[in-house]
C-alpha cells in the first residue's frame, strides 16, 4: 500500500520550490505519494505567534538567503531565478483544481517552473493562463475556479488544518505526527523513509 | 600555510554546540584553523533588524526545534541536553582568556560539554569555576577576567565586527566574505573547503 507524505507549501517560497524538486526523488524511491497542501506562509507564521519581520525586511539575512538559494540550486542541479511579486494566493488555490483531476504533481511542478525558472509573477493573469494551458485545461473554467467560494473554502480548511498540526513555516513535510521543516531537512526525511 | 575559518558562536545556542562538533572534523581534514569569535546572538539579531519573537516564544516552533535538535545529535552521535538558563555572556567572554593561552578549542569544547551534555546553567559561578579548573587555570584570575573592562571591550569589538560583516545569527562560519549560517550548512562549507 502506498503511503503518504503531506507536503505543506506556498508557491511564494523559493525553499518550497527547491524542496519539491528533491522530495519527488526521495518519495519516488520507495513509492511514497506526495499529498500537496497549499497554505499561506505569512498566515502560518502569524498563527504560530511569529509576528517578526520577514526575511525580506532584514537586509543582511536577505543577502545571505540569495547566496544560499543559489548554492542549493547548484547543489540540486536545477535553475533558480527569483519570482516577481509575492502574491501566490490564486496559484495556491489552483492546486485544488489539479487535485480534482489527479494532476497535482504536474501542476505544482509547472507552477514552480513558471515562478523560479521563468521568474514570473505568480498572480499575473497571463501566467495563470499559461499554467492552465500547460495542464491542458479549459482556461476560462480554471480562472473562474480560482475566484470561486468553494475553492477559497478549501484553501481555508487546509490553512486552518496546518495551524492545528503545528505547521509554522514552509516547506513542511508531515507523516502522521512526524514533522520536517525546511528543504534542508530532506536528508532526515529520506533516512526516515528508508527505515519506515 | 594554515587558513582560517571564523566561527561566530554564542554558548547559549544549541545549534552552535552541534556545529562545533562537526566543524572540528571538517576543518581538521584539510588543516584549516578555527578562529573562535563569541558574540551575543540576541544582539546580532537586533542589529540586523530582526526584532521578532525568539523561537522560545513560538510554541509550535519550539516543540519542533526540540525534535530537530535530537535528530541532529543522533545523526552526529553526540549527547544533547538543554542548558539551564540563557545567560551566556560570561562564558562567551571567557573565550578571550582561552585565546590568550592558545586554548580556545579546548575551552569552547568544555563549555559546550558543560552546557549541552551536563545541562548546566552557563552563568552559574560553580559551572564557570569547573570550566576554569578543567582548563588548568587559576580560577580566581579567570573569574576576575570575566568581569573586567578589558574583556568586555574585546567582546564588544567582536560583536560590532560581526554586525559589520552581516552576521545575523549563530553559528555563522566565514572565510573572507563567504558566509555559511547554521549547523545545517556545514555540508556546503565542507564542499567549499574541498575545492579551496
Amino acid at each position: 500500500m502506498s503511503q503518504t507524505i503531506d507536503f505543506y507549501f506556498d508557491f511564494m517560497s523559493p525553499f518550497a520550490y527547491l524542496a519539491r524538486a528533491r522530495l519527488v526523488e526521495i518519495a519516488g524511491k520507495s513509492d511514497w505519494k506526495i499529498d500537496y497542501r497549499p497554505i499561506e506562509l505569512k498566515r502560518a507564521k502569524l498563527a504560530a505567534g511569529n509576528d517578526g519581520p520577514s526575511n525580506q525586511a532584514i537586509p543582511a539575512k536577505l543577502a545571505y538567503m540569495v547566496t544560499d538559494l543559489k548554492r542549493w540550486a547548484e547543489n540540486y542541479g536545477i535553475p533558480f531565478n527569483p519570482i516577481t511579486g509575492q502574491d501566490s494566493a490564486r496559484m495556491n488555490i489552483g492546486t485544488f483544481f489539479a487535485i480534482d483531476r489527479d494532476q497535482a504533481d504536474a501542476y505544482v511542478a509547472e507552477g514552480f517552473r513558471l515562478g523560479y525558472v521563468e521568474g514570473s509573477d505568480l498572480n499575473d493573469d497571463s501566467v495563470l493562463t499559461a499554467l492552465g494551458n500547460a495542464m491542458g485545461w479549459n482556461v476560462d473554467e480554471f480562472m473562474a475556479f480560482l475566484d470561486g467560494e468553494d475553492a477559497k473554502d478549501r484553501y481555508e480548511v487546509v490553512n486552518l488544518e496546518s495551524h492545528a498540526r503545528g505547521v509554522f513555516g514552509v516547506p513542511t513535510m508531515m507523516i502522521g505526527d512526524e514533522m520536517w521543516w525546511g528543504n534542508d531537512r530532506l536528508d532526515f526525511l529520506d533516512r526516515y523513509l528508508a527505515n519506515a
